[in-house]
């Protein structure tokens, strides 16, 4: 048995973490639920027994053997070395570790290999990169990658509890007929579609469309990739969505496209006239994937539209498939219900 | 004076281009609102009058200088010729002449000149390629164009009254936690995106995104541009957005595409670390573009974000500029309150 530290319990991601220990059925043994000191002494059920939740610090690591991180890049950067220090395996959620070449940044049934290499800490790359990766890797097996084109349609539910608290109040105004307000977003997301997911960058890109870039390019390990992102934000509660345009290195029919796709770890292929929308994604431990054609600027290239929930895949389910892989846990498929 | 006839008035197009003509104080004289049989008989209000509605047959169009259709594709191809031999200039919003080599399609800020070619009929551009031929073309002009990826978030109100409906009635069942159901779409929108507008063709491509790129093609005047369109529903009301990705043929600095799109009539440029969204800009004329920086995936491209109210300037607005052009009146710049 494994004793198991989750560090943000009370976040939307350690949530799913606890769902997707209990529905695979990984082993834990002594569960930590650690959070902020805000929230230490409260009581939280998960995998069937209640548990208090405990202050994170360096302490409330002794005797872990795996701590799963989803507390953001400070904390991570405090704490993670200390809860390796006491021995733990620590998978970070955060993207504290993304670009540290001492720490893997992986998706298990893309760069799992890299897991191997390991020096106690390995990095969970982020939701929208986790989804192009997992659609990209069978396209560049099969025919190699020069450049890619995303647009994203992001779930409220990405951007924190706070930001679904928003969306919901607002969507009330809307429907009384009074105007909402925005303050987690620089703009109303009710009955409306925002091209920006956290900040700007000098160059005009978003934090998110470059780390779809450079986290892509890492874990793909193609360093000259060209990528390029535009993320934004929609009103849909839960699972990502992407359309993604691939000009490959050698031409890929869309029914090859179609094969390899479908004989992927981990990735869905819908009907070839049907697609996959993030209402019926969410909770599916998949990467689902329909409307692959050629793609009509890139000869020989292709087209496709992604969706994941990236509670699921896109971050808890990614984090402890890693933690599995590591520590030889035959993980079990789960389903949230 | 000029004797106006709207062929299809109490569509969600018919009724804008109502407002547009009122606001832009076009010279109407008699004012023939027409639609089909089972709306004939009703009484419509529109410029300052109530107005009895009319079949729209071919006798309907007997002293009418301008017929204004917003119908569809069927009653265009049926009555379009009639409005014609009975004198009328035709300009309308429906795909059925957009591919006639007789019928000019026509943005007038980018192909205006294409009008004096006309033979009584003029096809008004499919919505999403208005938005997309708006901010190309000056972009064209500085640097050329050779190729386009573009993804779209587009607006229930584009599908129509019954599809606005539908949104409203499934909010409300989220609202209240029951299941809500679709039928004007193949899946529910509310709290989703749906990347499919209307139909799937062989190649795997929709209809809509089809129209993207040939009528693109056509009103820019290049047979050959690549363009690679995914084009998806949003819960949106009203405004569609796009995510453009361009390859020029030579290089163009963001500074300097801020700069032309800038100048080019009807567009407006948003601050740097700013981006225009559909709420903001319903109702209003121009088309609107931020977020432009230099393409990763395009060495010397672009990438933007552009906004339209696609019943404005992307329906009913165009149209009547097209009027104005070819009647010789001056348009006056309105904005929908």
């Amino acid at each position: 048995m494994t004793s198991v530290a989750v560090v943000g319990a009370t976040g939307a991601v350690g949530a799913e973490i606890l769902v997707v220990l209990e529905q695979r059925a990984f082993p834990v043994g002594d569960l930590r639920l650690l959070a902020s000191a805000r929230s230490a002494g409260g009581r939280l059920e998960a995998l069937g027994a209640e548990h208090e939740i405990r202050e994170a610090t360096a302490a409330a690591f002794e005797g872990v053997d795996l701590a799963l991180f989803s507390a953001g890049s400070d904390i991570a950067r405090a704490l993670a070395p200390e809860a390796r220090k006491a021995g733990a395996l620590v998978v970070d959620n955060s993207s504290a570790f993304r670009a540290d070449p001492q720490c893997p940044l992986v998706v298990p049934e893309v760069n799992g290999d890299a897991l191997q290499a390991h020096q106690g800490i390995v990095a969970n790359p982020n939701c929208s990169t986790i989804l192009l990766a997992m659609l990209l890797e069978p396209i560049r097996k099969a025919a190699g990658l020069r450049r890619v084109i995303v647009s994203t349609y992001q779930a409220v539910s990405g951007a924190g509890a706070r930001a679904v608290e928003e969306l919901r109040s607002q969507e009330a105004a809307d429907a009384a007929g009074t105007e909402p307000t925005a303050s987690v977003f620089p703009r109303v997301l009710s009955h409306n579609v925002i091209p920006w997911v956290q900040d700007f960058q000098e160059d005009g890109y978003t934090p998110e469309e470059t780390k779809v870039r450079d986290e892509a390019r890492r874990i793909l390990d193609l360093p000259d990739l060209l990528v390029s992102a535009t993320c934004v934000r929609v009103p849909v509660w839960r699972a990502h969505s992407q359309a993604v345009h691939v000009e490959t290195e050698r031409p890929l029919d869309p029914e090859d496209a179609r094969r390899v796709l479908g004989e992927a770890e981990g990735v869905r292929v819908w009907d070839k006239n049907d697609f996959p929308t993030p209402r019926e994604v969410a909770g599916t431990d998949e990467v689902h994937v329909g409307r692959i054609r050629a793609d009509r600027a890139f000869p020989g290239g292709l087209a496709l539209w992604g969706v994941m929930d990236q509670l699921r895949k896109g971050a808890a389910l990614n984090a402890v498939q890693i933690a599995e892989r590591i520590l030889g846990v035959a993980g079990k498929a789960g389903r949230r219900t």
